[in-house]
């Protein structure tokens, strides 16, 4: 039996960090040898929030690249491809969206929150409003069984399945009904205690070098109530804790969490300790990231053969969209 | 200086009648030796209305063409081509979705009328609502100088504009600002006093020939007061005396217009005085006709040869898009 296919991408707007390694990237590396993987660039979608300035996209999209090969996705068993590379998308893009009634996008429960959310960003366009239909396009194009996401992504997955269901149901049976395959993701925060992203500043990116990674480790807020190191510490509010659950073996974990709160060990030996266990654990994607910068064109390569790959696949499912629509 | 170039479309939804003929077609033909015309079939957006059943957009798109060629639309001066055989236009319609507010499209003061007067048909669909932006990237691909339209599609064209500037401010200048190239048509009703439209079943074809053309015209409404031959009529509210006035000599709308008002001459006859110079108009349209029904392949190889120009222009634009938006 051959495998079930899934597919998943990712919009090229900045350095990606510790957040998206244990969010996403780290089961996109676990699926790789269960399921027939596509995992795309999408650097389309990432107008629909940054259309202002689209400088850096085209060096985003290597550096991701290099991201996801540094982390051990790998080109022999999965396929990467570029968004706009696959022209297709778009057609099955424009043929979807007559079919997409506009109150199923304004009910979509993320919509008004990142509109909210990035209120520094004029997100009122049409666009905006279409990326589900957008996303559901990326993921039937290739007819995908499973959609690896996060909770906030569900709701876009069920509006795809919709979405099929119309289509089938008006066009004759094209698609399959791709499902959400929910990913578990430890808590990890910035250094900040908010959220871990690029806009804060507060990330810790996989292509830090191992003392940059060290000193933004240095200045990771604890336990705001302990000020000094004799105060008695609290691991469950503190950071770097969660941290060390993370990256340290459960000896050392035990060994911190009692220490911390008998006001035996200092925030800045623990966060140390903590460094040391994590820089170890991201020096492999480091090297391989060292590798891939020095061998672009290996990299460009590998977005070339996946993207052509892709472009088949999809010319395959768009002969069969013109065919069920007649046009 | 080479000549400006205007671009055009219809939607492939049913045969051309005589409403398209003098709001449109004919216009198109004068325009030809003028200027560098590019007309297309605008099957997808056929779907924004019709997406529910189109079995027959196939059929209408290469009916449509003969009806082109047998007005005397003419390959050998103009473009023909078929949208869909340009999937650029999917693909401009996706990036100018991204810089286009919901708003213009929401203000558009057509979308709401339609949605009103096709009530029997569900509208709301996200691909109903931007219709506007495929018609943009139809236009500004081709950068035409022109647009001719009924006064009707004015906004659109503005719209057009606005999203041009946009663009042009945020990405470079790359598009021209298109005009509006407004078309004078003459008052034509169809057999029920009704505007002639397909869906009323009260239209001319320009596909009828000479013995269906005179039958439509013997059931026309005339002047409803008149219920006899001796009664005096009134041409002024009457559709027969429309049609003579576009289709008779002038010595004939002179006369038929005074013995209507004295009640010398009845309906019947007065019909059949303007369905002999109405299809003696309309015989070297149908001949045409005639001969394309029987060169089918002839028709193909004209939308064939035009769609890849068109797509040679397209892809050209696009190159200087991607440049341009840096994807």
């Amino acid at each position: 039996m051959s495998k079930q296919r899934i597919l998943s991408g990712m919009r090229p707007t900045g350095p990606l960090h510790l957040g998206h390694l244990h969010g996403a990237l780290a089961n996109w590396k676990d699926m790789q040898d269960k399921y027939d993987c596509f995992y795309f660039i999408a650097d389309w979608h990432a107008l629909t929030t940054n259309y202002e300035d689209t400088s850096n996209t085209a060096a985003f999209r290597t550096e991701m690249m290099i991201d996801w090969l540094s982390v051990g996705l790998d080109p022999a068993k999965s396929t990467f491809f570029v968004q706009s590379e696959v022209k297709e998308h778009a057609e099955l893009f424009l043929i979807l969206s007559m079919i997409t009634p506009v109150p199923w996008l304004e009910r979509n429960p993320t919509y008004k929150d990142q509109i909210v959310q990035m209120e520094n960003k004029d997100l009122s366009t049409f666009g905006f409003l279409g990326y589900p239909v957008l996303q559901a396009a990326d993921i039937i194009m290739y007819k995908a069984h499973g959609v690896p996401v996060g909770i906030d992504q569900v709701p876009h997955v069920e509006l795809t399945r919709e979405i099929v269901r119309r289509f089938n149901y008006m066009y004759g049976d094209v698609f399959v009904e791709p499902k959400a395959i929910l990913t578990e993701t430890p808590k990890l925060l910035g250094s900040d205690n908010r959220k871990m992203s690029k806009s804060y500043q507060n990330a810790i990116n996989l292509a830090d070098p191992p003392d940059v990674v060290s000193q933004k480790v240095s200045v990771m807020i604890t336990d705001p109530q302990r000020m000094r190191k004799k105060d008695p510490g609290d691991p469950d509010i503190c950071n770097v804790y969660s941290f060390h659950k993370i990256y340290s073996p459960p000896e050392m974990v035990e060994q911190v969490n009692k220490e911390c709160r008998a006001a035996e060990i200092g925030c800045v030996q623990c966060k140390k300790l903590m460094a040391a266990n994590l820089t170890a654990q991201l020096e492999p994607i480091y090297e391989k990231r060292v590798h891939f910068e020095k061998n672009r064109d290996e990299v460009e390569d590998i977005i070339k053969t996946g993207s052509d790959k892709a472009r088949e696949v999809a010319k395959a499912t768009m002969e069969e969209v013109r065919a069920a629509v007649k046009i």
